[in-house]
């Protein structure tokens, strides 16, 4: 089997260091594999498939000879792309920066692979949240098509990466010692205020935008439309952050075109790749956030009627924001390409 | 001023207390004030209002000469609550047992107040998440009738009690010191299956209905069509306990006959009693369930045109559960009655 050279460009946060645990977990067909990151962790040792890899600086010639450049996310990777795509690498990109960018193909493997083909050397990966909504809306949207969503989310903070971690970490031991609790980074860096997320909820995830959105919010309408190809799609989502470590939850309901029946819809889903129905209320059996963490399927269960509307549901959807929402999703893009011979 | 003699059904739980702060905060005109509880806190000590009061065991001979009966809630109030009725006293009752009886008004005294004089010798408190709801809808309402509702609720621990906010204390301890969580608790006693709610999210609140809805669902459901006496009202509900301790959050998306204007609707909640708006994405202000405990208002923010459908509107409604959710509620009913010479 054909090995590929490949660089991961953020490799010491937290989905970097989940790339690191996935190439070994897939056996991914790697041949060399650079670590970049910034100046300040160079030298660092990270550790996949029982070797050691040391931790360089990401520079404009780090990417010669590379395949295949996994971006864990943030502000570098629009630093770094172009180097990356000039010395030909194919750049499989976490951050928001080319998501929306009409030459660049946003993909969710099980959702639209095909997508893939247009590349012109950049794909990006979609938000989180957006992607464990797709995994749960794709096997439905293939029954019918859907007219209108109404979506909350309850979001873990590893979406704000390593630091949201220890944020919340901190926070926690800060309160069991009767201290007070301090807030550095939630709901965003780059806003001035910041505050606990421990024993709290968040309604705002990255920037305000000027019709009262988010940009989270927006990322989960323009990139849903956007990975299924369908602008008459119609989604409205508030978009929260929640005590968590690190899987997202969903409340999702959903307007369809035309009525489906409970058992063909979950049937649907368990069908799907990637995606598995947890749905017995009799048994108490419905997706949670502790128990979704390292797993790399997405789980869907509370699905129900909604009796206020004809062709409508509810569900909830539950995935791990580190794995699908991120890492997993991004290299299972590698693992399309190579398994269709697309690199 | 007249005052009363009163007494307090499940003086010793969160509720409980709760009246106990909120009978000296208010200076509620009390003449007696009896405690009392089931028998194993027989003789416990509460203090209101500068004074010590010993628990007595609830039985059939304990509201003698009481005027108004202030029931904290649970399975107790079905069993006593005739006989305080008989003794001529008028029971607020915070369970769900009467509460979609047609005999008892269920009430929100800033919603409707008069229903109160239909009651035949009980009063029901609503469901803790469909009060705070409520307080978010009636001024929109008095704008434009609402047609639909898709609501998410963020629950926190106190909704089950002392117990739950203990469990929850329990489970952040046993995550500190690198023990595995017990879950003895939630998400319901009455059902067999019990989950961490620490760094966790469980999607039911209360036992499962046929038609897979929660009974909690249901209750925001058919509760606030009674409370506003419109069931044309279209309500679909998803709640979810978080792990926060006393504030519920509700993320809730309404259709409105026809369309309003965003400021006028901030104006119209902002005049309206018991709830303010907190709403400045700017200056990154929202309500927040950390932030609103103790606080008697339910908070308003990320109030926003939803663009995918005319007359629609998201918004975010935070309000203690405690207060506003259960006790403070109670004891405004029995406010209204006297201020309006009503008892």
């Amino acid at each position: 089997m054909k090995k590929y050279n490949v660089a991961i460009l953020g490799a010491t946060g937290a989905v970097g260091t989940e790339f690191l645990k996935l190439i070994e977990e897939r056996n991914f067909p790697f041949n060399e594999l650079r670590l970049l990151a910034s100046k300040r962790s160079v030298g660092k040792m990270l550790t996949t498939c029982g070797r050691e890899f040391v931790v360089q600086e990401a520079t404009a010639d780090s990417f010669k000879d590379i395949d295949i450049a996994l971006f864990a996310g943030g502000s570098i990777s629009k630093e770094f792309a172009p180097y990356a795509v000039k010395a030909g690498a194919v750049v499989i990109d976490n951050s928001s920066t080319f998501r929306m960018d009409p030459e660049v193909p946003l993909v969710v493997p099980e959702v639209n692979p095909e997508a893939i083909l247009k590349h012109k050397g950049i794909i990006a990966n979609p938000n989180c949240s957006t992607i464990i909504m797709c995994m749960a809306l794709k096997p439905l949207y293939d029954l019918a098509r859907i007219k209108r969503i109404v979506v909350s989310t309850y979001q873990a903070v590893s979406g704000a990466g390593k630091e949201g971690i220890d944020e919340l970490d901190r926070q926690v031991l800060q309160h069991t010692r009767g201290q007070e609790m301090t807030a550095e980074l939630l709901p965003t860096g780059s806003m001035p205020k910041h505050y606990p997320i421990a024993f709290n909820l968040i309604p705002q995830i990255d920037i305000f935008l000027d019709n009262l959105y988010t940009k989270e919010e927006m990322k989960m309408v323009n990139e849903t439309q956007k990975i299924f190809d369908d602008y008459e799609m119609k989604i409205t989502a508030t978009t929260v952050r929640v005590p968590v470590y690190r899987s997202h939850s969903e409340s999702v309901n959903i307007e369809f075109e035309h009525d489906l029946d409970l058992r063909e819809m979950a049937a649907a889903i368990d069908k799907f790749p990637g995606v598995q129905m947890l749905d017995n209320p009799a048994e108490q059996k419905y997706p949670m956030p502790l128990y979704t963490s390292d797993k790399n399927d997405c789980y869907v269960g509370r699905l129900r009627r909604d009796e206020t509307q004809p062709n409508t549901f509810n569900l909830w959807v539950v995935g791990d924001q580190i794995r699908k929402g991120a890492a997993l999703n991004t290299l299972q893009i590698a693992e399309v390409m190579i398994g269709k011979g697309w690199i």
